[in-house]
């Protein structure tokens, strides 16, 4: 784990001048929302340590060393695929109502739904300009990567809207919604630094389906953390998925897959009674009980070993390859 | 002002397949939304006759054929102005509170805030993509040039906000707030068809200098509209930026360059009382009085005229220039 922590560190450092030009580039309106958002300063711009994990960005480093290039050949990826998270981590919270994120207010909460709005739509845009700008026969073929990724996030994150209305939410749906909404840009993380590298079809393709399998892995765990995580882990409340009623991937196997104790989560789901504390916990037993917690973990294992096979099959180099794997546990079993 | 119709009415019918080819890439509900919103169906998802003016399209298509190109050329610029200008329209529409747009209610008045965000991120992503999926050396110019004005974009209407908190917002200040939210695109829309076309840098840019005057010419119209426009035509009620207390250029000309009627139109958008009808009839009447009406149709002669300049200047063939101007003139004199 101390390789997983030194390799992340040593990404950080390597993506945040990149990463700070990029931001230094945005209106000084958007710049100083962004640089709150992302950790680098207090709300008064006072600076401060903290931020992500910067996980996206380790993986678009090593997707270069996948291809026999140089880390920095991934860097433009990696500024940019950090930028299109946090373009949808502000669109997300002010969405989901969401007040807090990584222990501090979230943008919208002290800012207002414009500043939210509008500061992620310049993320977004910047994350493409940082693309354009990339020098090299594979910039181009890097940003049309993302914008595809862009896309099934925004397809992911619409579905997951839709089936908050719904009560037939199928198993498929929600492994299809997760791939969109956390799968689509994990996928492109794992795979736009090999695309910079003008890396083969094969190598990329099993890149980006090593980050696809990753991203359901992370939702599977994250999910599970949603309903039992530890609040001072997670920075979120105790049971908070389950007292927004989140149709999650437990929560959707329970209700599909899961016999009587199923059919109780299902019908509670539906009640509409305001749930008191005694209510959620009845609820994260029933999900257990239906098997929703142990499937979640079981297909998260699956999913690992699936992207394990594809770097292997696409001969990734074995030091790579262990490193990227690494992160992948790192960021299924750590990262909330 | 026939001959305009009839160009826009090619133009739309040019772009409109381009457009449902691109719009049909969303999800399902994206891109049932993304129908509404584009005037192409109601809420039911039966067809409508409708829709905006697609000025923005005929700007591209013409920007091709002044750089001596085909329209053709400039059609994925086209459709990806197109697809900018409604993605800014979704996400200013809920920012703004506003419930109508061409007599009909907002998407997010609808459907909700979630919906208006994510249908917009999406025709963002979108417009990037179907410039970077056109064919010719062109295109990665033409995806760089449109990043760029959605950045300046985005600078602007966070100018915009932001002067809602302030009460001493300059002219200069204004009017380069304008430039981003209204001129960057205008201006892009104006370049992106010769960009396409490989045109020399001098052509490209006097189109996008052209775009950048017409765009401010068209947003102090747009103003004096929001003030004295007729409701039935605006499709906004009476006196609606007014009633808003909107720091618009004819308002920001009044209070700093107005006099005694300055200071008191200056006094009352301070002041915090509901405004009434009688209130709000005084302070349109103190914007005329300190000479902010007719600064502001006087300014935006001086810019179309300058725009006319620039298209000489840069010896942009004499049909195309005098459809160019006849295309702005219409802009100006009658979009809203």
């Amino acid at each position: 784990m101390t390789a997983v922590l030194d390799s992340l560190q040593q990404g950080r450092q390597a993506v945040l001048p990149a990463m700070r030009a990029a931001v230094d580039r945005l209106d000084p309106a958007s710049r100083a929302i962004a640089y709150y958002h992302l950790g680098w300063t207090d709300l008064d711009g006072n600076p401060t340590s903290g931020g992500g994990k910067a996980v996206r960005p380790a993986l678009a480093l090593l997707s270069a060393e996948a291809a026999g290039a140089p880390p920095a050949t991934g860097l433009p990826g990696a500024v940019a695929v950090e930028l299109v998270h946090n373009f949808s981590l502000l669109h997300d919270d002010l969405m989901d109502g969401d007040t807090e994120r990584r222990h501090r207010p979230t943008v919208w909460a002290v800012r207002g739904a414009a500043s939210a709005i509008l500061t992620g739509d310049a993320m977004l845009a910047l994350a493409n300009e940082v693309l354009l700008d990339a020098e090299g026969p594979g910039a181009v073929a890097a940003a049309r990567l993302l914008s595809e990724a862009v896309g099934e996030l925004i397809r992911g994150q619409v579905l997951d809207v839709a089936f908050e209305q719904r009560d037939d939410v199928t198993l498929d749906e929600c492994l299809d919604m997760a791939g969109g909404k956390t799968g689509a840009l994990l996928s492109a993380s794992s795979a736009i630094g090999a695309v910079l590298a003008c890396a083969p079809a094969r190598t990329v393709s099993a890149l980006a389906e090593f980050g696809a399998d990753l991203g359901l892995a992370f939702q599977l765990v994250d999910d599970v953390l949603g309903i039992w995580g530890e609040p001072s882990v997670t920075g979120k409340p105790v049971h908070s998925d389950l007292r927004a009623r989140k149709k999650s991937l437990p929560v959707t196997y329970a209700v599909t897959h899961g016999g009587a104790p199923g059919r109780e989560l299902a019908a509670w789901l539906t009640d509409g009674d305001v749930a008191d504390d005694a209510a959620v916990r009845r609820a994260a037993d029933l999900v257990d009980l239906a098997g929703g917690r142990a499937w979640a973990l079981e297909e998260a294992h699956r999913r690992m070993a699936a992207g394990r096979q594809k770097l292997e099959d696409a001969e990734v180099p074995g030091r790579v390859r262990e490193e990227l794997l690494a992160l992948a546990r790192f960021i299924v079993t750590r990262e909330a």
